[in-house]
């Protein structure tokens, strides 16, 4: 076992009232609070419990935007996994060590947290964001 | 809370020991158990520690079946999630009853659990696999 935990599994969706349908009403996930705007990244996004993690919805809002083109090229669906690691700054040394890319060569704030993504060429592919826990 | 939770996260990968050497010694999580070829399916999985679920790496070792072709279109990446629901049947009654696309319309069985999958279409565009508690 390691200390590495996941915090949570977003999804990009075209439709969050639409989804939140499936995942809440039709699944029976708990939603955790309301559909949060976030204008500086033209998305709207609402979270669902799973046991001490979260789904993420999210839902671009303007056709711009990483997010959006996303969206557009891929359609909705599995979008990135945000895992939380003990110590953000040792992590992303060891990965930088190993050869990966990082997204973000230091870690960035946001809410209180300190957080970093790797490319998805380092990771099979997926769009890793780590979390340092709190 | 609801009595849903996460039981496995796959991720669809060209070179299973290519991801292993990022999941477990560049991030650092702990393999649970052996890499394990599933001829029947033309796959070789793997998984990972990630509290009491897991990360499932899933390579095709033939270029048919739905998880070749999967590759071959979209490249590697997220490829399912896979929860938990305490009485699969009612779940399966209670998506149909509010139009969801059903890939498995009852329940199937495999090493000893019971389980079946959503149309993406129906999921925000996820694969979704349901086990049953057990």
């Amino acid at each position: 076992m390691t200390d590495i935990k996941l915090n949570h599994l977003a999804i990009v969706v075209d439709d969050i009232d639409a989804a939140l349908r499936f995942w809440r009403e039709s699944l029976g996930l708990t939603q955790a609070g309301a559909v949060k705007s976030i204008p500086a990244e033209a998305v709207d996004i609402a979270f669902l419990e799973l046991g001490d993690a979260h789904i993420e919805l999210i839902q671009p809002t303007t056709a711009e935007g990483g997010v959006a083109k996303y969206l557009a090229k891929r359609g909705p669906g599995l979008h990135h996994l945000c895992l939380e690691v003990p110590d953000l700054d040792a992590t992303l040394n060891e990965l930088r060590a190993r050869g990966c890319e990082l997204i973000n060569e230091t870690p960035r704030q946001g809410d209180g947290r300190r957080y970093a993504f790797i490319h998805p060429k380092s990771a099979s592919g997926v769009l890793l964001e780590l979390y340092e826990s709190i």
